[in-house]
């Protein structure tokens, strides 16, 4: 029983460490991966902006970003299983009464990724940069559509 | 100049969807480079979170968020060049003024990761949630002595 205890308190600790405010309290085991795995994408995403948008990025560290990013995506494609539009989350019920709607979003996000991750290879910095700009229109429109404010 | 204005407010809107309010303005690329894979970490770090300590977590995806969480402290090793300490960061000063130290907290934060991967590998819940806590130790003791609140 105490052994319970401290586990739980130490997890409870690596929560507030790890966790946005948000999921903190989420216990559906496929909301809080769903969260994460966003969050890992967004942090690639700030990857590629500090080496495409900022002067004298870390230019070596594009493709480490990209790949990622598209690994991210994929898992993303099984993010969204039925039933788990119970909870603490920010995805809006059209996700599930839509999907094909949804599918076809996300696929235009996925195809940017490849895109990306493409133009990564080449280090072609102006591809690279275009390449960006044409994800982020992806993310941005699916937020739109599919993500609460 | 009309495509410098539509390229600069569509990387502002990127940045108003995926960075943190923290980073928003910071336009040193080193340190929002090192933002984004302490992110990249944190989302992983909530991936184990989901299927160790949860019930019912998405087990098949336990060695992508460990493996990931590998690559990403591969990258953060090189996070903190001389002179990255000046501007939005939550870094604090000790990091560079006592090195050896920080980089013994780092060498056992990338152990706790490389043994949460090894773990995973197994497929052992018990062992990887063994390996978890640990993992979650080691961040936790180098945010206390070189993250400011």
């Amino acid at each position: 029983m105490l052994k319970k205890v401290v586990l739980s308190l130490s997890l409870a600790a690596s929560s507030a460490l790890f966790a946005p405010a948000a999921m903190a309290d989420e216990t559906n085991p496929v909301i809080v991966h769903r969260q994460a795995i966003y969050k890992v994408a967004s942090g690639h995403m700030g990857g590629l902006k500090s080496i495409l948008a900022l002067k004298d990025g870390p230019k070596e560290n594009l493709s480490y970003h990209a790949d990622s990013l598209v690994a991210a995506f994929q898992h993303l494609g099984k993010a969204f299983p039925e039933g788990s539009d119970k909870g603490e989350t920010k995805a809006k019920a059209n996700i599930w009464t839509d999907r094909a709607k949804f599918d076809e979003a996300g696929k235009k996000a996925y195809a940017a990724a490849l895109a990306m991750a493409e133009a990564a290879k080449t280090g072609d910095q102006a591809a690279s940069l275009g390449a960006f700009k044409t994800l982020g229109g992806t993310c941005k429109a699916c937020h739109d559509d599919f993500k609460k404010d």
